[in-house]
């Protein structure tokens, strides 16, 4: 089977943020996106009842160009303000040609 | 700490394919599959309200044969009727001998 | 954008462990987690309807030491009496020198 190598850019946040954090996704280049109902403790010691409608992970498959772009813009908007986490990793994507 | 490298296979759907999903992943030599509930957008542009009872998240860690299998089956029961997102990676699996 | 490659440990359980696995984590040395809700059936056959709660699936971004660490307590404490299922993959962190 024929796989695309993408990254897989995985953010985790404020339920709150999840609308604009979608917005500035797309208006990165992110094609689509998957979005579950989390909750946690960041190493800043923020308990999980701390945050009214806990957290969401956010899933976005992009190419490298739309990566860099994604990571610099939670770098600029988010880290400063709010305890986001976010990891990168390279998967094979099935139809990966539809996300680049 | 002795791991087994296995591929984990994720797939993306909408949630009324899950019962259908799982059959033919243990049809396809799959032994265990954790499922989560997801909603999103996918490259398509079908938004999550569109579609009834959101999105699933479904995991499944598996051989290199099997992943084929899986790939394949995805290619020519869901991919061309149905919105679904798939990834593979490599990943380190504590007591994989139990998938083999 | 600099990261920090890390290890992401991911652990799928029955939800009635969350608490404790989360307290046996932090002693290990993590220093942050995500828990999602999630059900499945592991290669042990056990069905996800047996399951009183479900299934929590837990991850933690930490360093190598750590996660032998962690690997080791869930193959002392968990493995022989649980049906836990846990993966290991390397991935790269955004703002990674939190977790170190």
């Amino acid at each position: 089977m024929k796989t695309v190598p993408l990254k897989l850019v995985t953010i985790v946040a404020e339920a709150v943020l999840e609308d604009r954090l979608v917005r500035d996704l797309e208006a990165a280049g992110a094609r689509g996106y998957t979005v579950s109902t989390a909750r946690g403790r960041g190493s800043r010691g923020v308990r999980a009842s701390d945050w009214e409608g806990g957290n969401v992970r956010i899933e976005v498959l992009v190419t490298d160009a739309v990566s860099d772009e994604v990571l610099h813009l939670l770098a600029e908007r988010y880290f400063p303000h709010y305890a986001v986490v976010a990891w990168v990793e390279r998967v094979e994507v099935v139809r990966g040609n539809k996300y680049v």
